[in-house]
């Protein structure tokens, strides 16, 4: 089903290479003026095409609200309706290789799910449909409810590379130059959160933000606090001591990563998600088509050489679609 | 909410320190007949004081099957209720520490979240909790959906160490005998999987997974494929290249771990779940009081030096759950 | 499913004829002592066996709380559990027509739907599962956001007969006499309810409602407010005018039973639940077995000449429910 | 929450006055070619202008359809994303009464339930919601899990009076010509529904219906099979007696309207649904404005009659989403 979260819902619709994109959120307060820039920044973040090291596709990408605002973007408490029209749709682009399996695609795994091989782009499985969720989740983070809360992700690691942007940048380059592409990991680090959010046993806060980050394209893994180094770890090494100063509890140290027994304790929420290489390569690569006969899949297209820079943005998104959705409703 | 799945519905109640467990299974079809041992012995192997290398806490977790069934075992289609007293709940040993916060313990932020905290040995927050998902998920697995599905998980390492079972227990066991803890990781293989299952935006089958395996008490992180180590590698590394064999498709490689794009492709499913160490020691650690005021936390209690030891058959009932969540309804 | 409710959720299990009935109720806060007494005497309420007028079968039903409370019956703010022994099961009452389809029972639908017919007393369809939504009305009930609200339920006409207890009860004597069974209207008033309670598109509070009444055994219609006779009459006969005396607003009239297009607006709820007569007779009937054939059925069983008597607490108990889940997230 | 459904799932938005409707329909499966004629038809027959007895409100209401169907309109499995501008909004109708609480409307409510009153000529209160739900049923209706079925709905009763079409339409004049308006019945009867549909316990199939059919705009009651009538009958007289003809279970009576214990018995299953006259007048009438100051609300606007008349297209598409609902997950 198509629809993410409880209590802000959003539900959305569009193929890569239809007419449009679209959603509805549900469950916006009535009485908030949105920044429409805002949205608009959100979205632009996430758009293609912006430098050397993302894919070339260039979207205008400017959402339509239909409902749930005033003219002077008032919300009405009622479900917010938006589209955003697919303009550039090149499909061209795509028959070439439309009955053929691209390894590590969903081509495949989609066509066994569903019966029949969308041949626009992807359909449904595209990273296109992310503009719907940083489109929501723009708006999320401008509800009441999130005020204080500061939600930040940033690419800290490239093929394995850990440092400055510039270097990680480089790292991007070396492998597009090499027609190939490269895995990533993203950090986001969410301040200001206040302790006892979330749920003790099912809907615990760290597997809420695990499922939202795993249903972002390509993504692999994803930890908290400690994460897998803490499996590596002994329990006295792990302790985070509790001080109380002036009344305001806090740890000494963080490796619980601000959530303990899926609930937060006000330190700041820390995560990382690894996203692998995107699997369309500028080179040729032997696969099958759907009749199960071998062929070549001839490099082409418009993509990223690392999707992890573009996941960015949307890391923040589900993040914000996540704390809005525990926060609303306290 | 308490509740888990969507086509099978696990609800559950109890306190760890409470009268009982226990839950319904909600969506399981009529005219099968249960083996009730293999349930028994599900919950034997999570069950705690087995080996020297676990908790000493014994209960004999016999569930009575309370309805949805008939006298042989064969379910009717309808809920099936079930509940296992607790009959060692010796909550004396707790009563030392009601009111102090356990570094890395859930009795902080439960406190924040419910205002109160439950001083009878976590509440929900407790791994005892886990029963009735072992119980759960040794029925979901019973289920004709089920056929031909093997789900298997083990400890692949304990402390930073991957070893052979002997080496991992003498891990455990140095980490117990210095009156710590350590941290460790389980690795689950899904075979058998038909292709085509999951859902390729909200709900992706791995996402699906993670959400149930952070959901386990202590865990920290969750990769599929190759994970964390994608993010490092190059994609023409990644590629798993298709072949069809006597109509038979499957990859060369299963870098993937078994899904691309939320839906399996029918290579066996394989992911990874770190989990931390026990945040209770047996050595004396200084914390804070619910007044906030500094005091010491006496080591004691019957606690596991190694979760992850006993989180094995729980990752299982857990896969089960998502597993036949997305079998059954096909 | 068997989930009733979206903030307070009641999950339910029990066949009439098995080991025991029981439930879940989720989402009570914590720190709410509850009543055990106003429990018992909910249950006592819907209890067969009270009255020359219902049925003889003679349960104690005890419920037993299994989690959510502590030894003082204070709330935790997790799910309650709770089960009630079924005691008195002489499934042998209904040996007589296993195989038979009851006319206007659920035997044969039952056998359609799970391709199996429970022999043991109607299964799911039997009016014992009510025993388990009257527990979690009571609870409901007391709950802080339920404060100064009062349901109350009463059998308004039997048989087409409206008129003073002493007649409807004469109505019901005379249909048991003649091995009959009568159909009656229960109308129920929630007073104290605040304005804008409800949802204006889906989710409506009187959709809400008739959702829940028409859940009870042998609900045949619902109405509110002036329900069929507005059908019947012209828009000026209608109008609730309002007024504002010393900033208290109401209506002059009630004709729209406390609820305009979806929400409360601060008038007492009215509604009408029909039931109809019970389908099982003191009489011989014709009907077939479930191989078709034909057969003759035998008047016996413990059963009410009216159900509408026993369903004034489960109307109660079921409007409790809704009003609790719409009031609970304010 | 603006979604109506489980396993086809509509999501709508829209303010009546604002940009545009529309809806998501989610869960359909692929490979089915929709007509789209068949859709146009249903909207058309739901609009106001069309005849002398309904309002002169004249929208062309052509709704686009921007994902989840190939160019040629086959579905793909991904969710129907669709909208319908609006495109006579003459909020200028409105404006006169900005203030006021019209009697028997959903403004005041509405104030009280959003804290602010939608200027907009109602809002999501608004019939004009109605339009994604036909959108939505004539979608539903084409799938192939509803191939056999046929639903029907026609008006039955004008103010009282029960008789031909022509003695209906001249009641709903005789009202207009008052500057009056008038209420009705809509009975509907689903034919082709196989035995086996529905649940037991929650979910009854009648209640379910109940739920959707009191969600249509001025619906006042529900009732199925004999309804109200049923309760003032005797058991003897309502026994549907069961025959078997060549091994096809049918009864001889269908009192039950096809529907036994919540689930379908393979009889028609009829049910009616009342509805009061609409509050708009044509005629002043006192009131309120959301300071509580008396006022006067002068009768103009373009408003139906009797909307039950066109309730007839919106009861038969809720009435497809429900069954729908059920079917296509046998």
């Amino acid at each position: 089903m198509n629809t993410f979260g409880r209590n802000i819902r959003l539900t959305t619709f569009g193929e890569s290479h239809g007419k449009a994109m679209g959603g509805i959120l549900d469950g916006v307060p009535g009485g908030v003026r949105l920044d429409m820039d805002a949205i608009l920044l959100a979205v632009a973040r996430r758009r293609p095409g912006q430098s050397s090291i993302v894919s070339a596709r260039n979207e205008q990408d400017i959402p339509e609200i239909l409902s749930g605002v005033t003219d002077d973007m008032t919300t009405l408490g009622t479900p917010i309706g938006f589209i955003v029209r697919n303009t550039d749709t090149r499909s061209g682009d795509y028959s070439g290789f439309a009955n053929m399996y691209r390894p590590n695609h969903a081509d495949y795994t989609y066509d066994m799910r569903y019966g029949l091989h969308e041949p626009r782009g992807g359909g449904r499985a595209s990273a296109r449909e992310t503009v719907n969720w940083v489109i929501a989740g723009a708006i999320a983070s401008q509800l009441p409810c999130m005020e204080g809360i500061d939600i930040q992700a940033r690419l800290i690691a490239v093929g394995g590379v850990k440092g400055s942007p510039e270097e990680l940048e480089e790292e991007v380059r070396k492998a597009r130059d090499a027609g190939d592409s490269v895995g990533g990991i993203v950090e986001c680090t969410i301040s200001g959160m206040p302790a006892g959010i979330g749920n003790p046993v099912f809907g615990k806060l760290h597997a809420r933000l695990a499922e939202a980050m795993m249903t972002i394209n390509a993504a692999k893994g994803f930890e908290y606090g400690d994460g897998f180094a803490a499996a590596a770890s002994r329990g006295s090494e792990q302790a985070d001591i509790f001080t109380c100063i002036e009344g305001s509890v806090s740890t000494l140290t963080n490796h619980s990563g601000g959530i303990q027994g899926g609930i937060s304790n006000g330190m700041p929420i820390k995560f990382r998600v690894a996203f692998k290489p995107t699997p369309t390569l500028l080179r040729d690569v032997p696969t099958i088509d759907s009749e199960g006969r071998p062929c070549i899949l001839k490099g082409k297209g418009r993509h990223d050489p690392c999707v992890a820079v573009r996941a960015v943005p949307v890391v923040e998104a589900m993040a914000a679609l996540v704390v809005c959705d525990e926060l609303i409703i306290r």
